[in-house]
């Protein structure tokens, strides 16, 4: 393991074949996760999680509807999220310097230059055409075939849940959730007045679909709100026949499905299918966006809306008119330009390392009886502390100390995961980022 | 009147004063409307409004709270202003030749350059930090002094809006507003549950004060939303007492007023206070944007929400996080450097010779009974056609010949206004315009 493989040139002598051949047979095992380059120096096989430290246990807990009670504890969380000069293990961003910031710039002056009269105008909905366009030719990659009409561009996919939310759930209506999930749809859930169910959630299986059959026939569940590929915060991407039955459950319920595939880029085997890709009955509303990839400061997203599709965009229009043009047209160009698939397969390298470091790094500095997920895309890592540990107290101890990470309990409209924290590894390894670890693990250890 | 003022040159030598100290008396002079400047040609008098068209009726109607009826015929008219080759009197939207195109590119170019990692984050709200720094600067201009930490961007004034309404009103409550009023504000409250009650609205005086009270004391008004300035669409701006009283009702009853002070910049005769700036109580909020004066395309707009500013702050971070962060950049950039009062006088004098040619062009060619706003800002005519002529049967009627106006009835939750159209003068006056204001006259006396 982390052994140098044969160089190109060596392999390509020894095979009789051309250095292109060799390389793109590197590039495919790459893409794959089986080997890395490193800078200036070639092809490693890759070093697989460490397997000192166990995954976080899965609590199959049932319980009825429920308000959102976390609101004011997420509101205190994220208000210390955008604080400068903190050691950024909390907000899901990835690091600038990993991001195509040179290409996205100039493909910003290109456009300034192209469309001088860019921002004497609105991008009316459904968005700008060109990035209509090249998403729906992407969306053949996880398995879906969209017209260029069927999308609607949003400010972020943040703004995507909220309209597919407001279009197919009602105020005081109840809304099925993972448990965990991302504390962004029970802000959303609570802020338009409905209600969630917290569906028991496997950190390999996600969520339990025949408790979600339970909850839709005993308490009117209206929507379901799923993280098919790079769960946040658990990391899992579904198997395709866990996709295809929530499709096909929601459909045969007609209960929309809204799923959040903001991640499914960065997937580190490759791009995953979406359930929106087993879903004849247009009951699925995909929501994406650019922002944890290529550029969070642009904020352009998009959604899928299915039937639900008029709707959503007369809610666009109404709530926000259109995303700024410019970001639009530069991601159009990104995209036309055809270099995001390689793009990404350095990225998902890149991140997939950064995790396997910081978990090797949480193996090394935390308490024994620490737990942590195997993240199968994204640059989340979801830990579990021994009992006795109060990870929220945590959470505001590492604050003190200039470090930033996110206490469990947000992840719960009931405060569940009180011992559990969520780690982002979006930055790439330093000895700052070290360091942290290390006061991140006598802060567990004094708390025990 | 219309006649060439004395040369600055002689004007100087005849008072014995600097070229300066004259050219500051005409921008005085310009900046009030009195004189106007031509290119390479000097000053000249300006035309006052055509007296041979009297301004629309204004109807004393009361009326009990209602549902916004009028969504559906909303969707229809806003899916026709998007279509490209319209001749553009619907939107409200300046010519794009007319705004500091270059100026701002320039400024976008800059921040890219200074700021090459400016798509790597969230400008987290409140906003960038720069720009809220310089609209609490300019709050000196409309009354105001506010701090930058009062301020949050937004993604345009829809959203501020959007907002403003679900920080103070929830659904089923009834939200007070002018009649006739801009229609974004009536898709705002529909998509939210929430219910209207007109007021009266008078063409020059606003709102029906006492009216207000009494829906205030009678039907459990929640808030109140206004336009004081460069109304949307009856032109007017609000003489200070009357903002004053709004301002003090709004204290008294403890119920929000929020103010859309989108247009506010373009008064003619220079930058009025908002109600706002009357405001000890912390009961208005402040809602505009750089839309309509400099960037459409930006999304760029603010909320200054007195005493909801945390609740407003967090519906921002949850509707749609941040608005993009180099446009912001780049406002910021332009306010800095100060050129944007020199921009204004200019603009106003453009808008009000658009409004003064339009409105001119209306008495030509309309039939006579036609009644016409007189705007003291912005770059929107409000007409009031015979009773014969059906508005509505007259805007598909000009779709059908690709012009785009706006039928009244969209400007009321229950389709008053039958035989009142929006006319935006927003573009340079020319041919096509002058052909499409012959063909709009001649479908007024076809259908009556």
């Amino acid at each position: 393991m982390g052994d140098r493989v044969p160089s190109v040139r060596f392999l390509g002598r020894q095979h009789r074949v051309s250095i292109s051949t060799v390389l793109q047979a590197y590039f495919w095992l790459e893409g794959r996760g089986y080997i890395e380059a490193r800078p200036r120096s070639g092809f490693y096989v890759r070093l697989p999680f460490t397997e000192r430290i166990p995954e976080p246990k899965f609590e199959e807990r049932e319980s009825p509807p429920h308000k959102v009670e976390t609101g004011a504890v997420i509101d205190e969380v994220l208000r210390s999220i955008a604080k400068p000069f903190m050691t950024p293990l909390g907000a899901a961003l990835p690091g600038p310097e990993i991001l195509p910031t040179n290409r996205l710039n100039l493909l910003l002056r290109r456009a300034i230059n192209q469309r001088p009269f860019h921002s004497g105008s609105y991008a009316f909905p459904p968005g700008w055409d060109a990035l209509c366009r090249q998403i729906a030719r992407r969306s053949l990659e996880f398995g879906c075939n969209f017209a260029p009409s069927d999308i609607v561009i949003t400010c972020g996919a943040m703004e995507a849940l909220n309209l597919a939310l407001r279009a197919v759930v009602r105020s005081g209506e109840v809304v099925a959730i993972e448990s965990p999930t991302y504390f962004g749809v029970l802000q959303a859930i609570e802020s338009l007045g409905m209600r969630t169910i917290e569906i028991p959630t496997h950190p390999h299986t996600g969520m339990d679909l025949e408790a979600l059959e339970n909850a839709i026939r005993n308490h009117h569940v209206k929507a379901c709100v799923v993280m098919t590929n790079c769960h946040n915060p658990l990391g899992y991407v579904l198997a395709d026949e866990q996709k295809r039955a929530l499709a096909d459950l929601a459909a045969r319920y007609e209960v929309p499905v809204i799923e959040d595939d903001l991640y499914g880029d960065l997937a580190f085997e490759g791009r995953p299918r979406t359930a929106k890709s087993f879903d004849q009955a247009g009951m699925v509303l995909l929501c994406s966006s650019f922002s944890k990839a290529l550029a969070p400061g642009f904020r352009v997203g998009w959604i899928h809306a299915g039937r639900f599709r008029v709707h959503v965009e007369r809610l666009k229009f109404i709530t926000t008119v259109a995303a700024a043009s410019l970001p639009q047209m530069a991601l159009a160009a990104f995209l036309e330009s055809g270099g995001y698939e390689r793009y990404l397969r350095r990225l998902r390298v890149i991140f997939s390392d950064q995790v396997q470091t910081m978990s090797r790094a949480i193996a090394k500095y935390f308490p024994e009886g620490t737990r942590v997920t195997r993240p199968m895309g994204g640059y989340l890592l979801w830990t579990e502390l021994p009992k006795r540990v109060d990870a929220f107290g945590l959470y505001r101890a590492a604050l003190r100390e200039n470090i930033s990470i996110l206490p469990g309990i947000i992840f719960s409209p009931t405060a569940r995961f009180k011992h559990h924290i969520r780690i982002s590894c979006g930055y790439p390894w330093s000895e700052e980022l070290d360091r942290a670890l290390v006061v991140l693990g006598r802060l567990c250890q004094r708390a025990m």
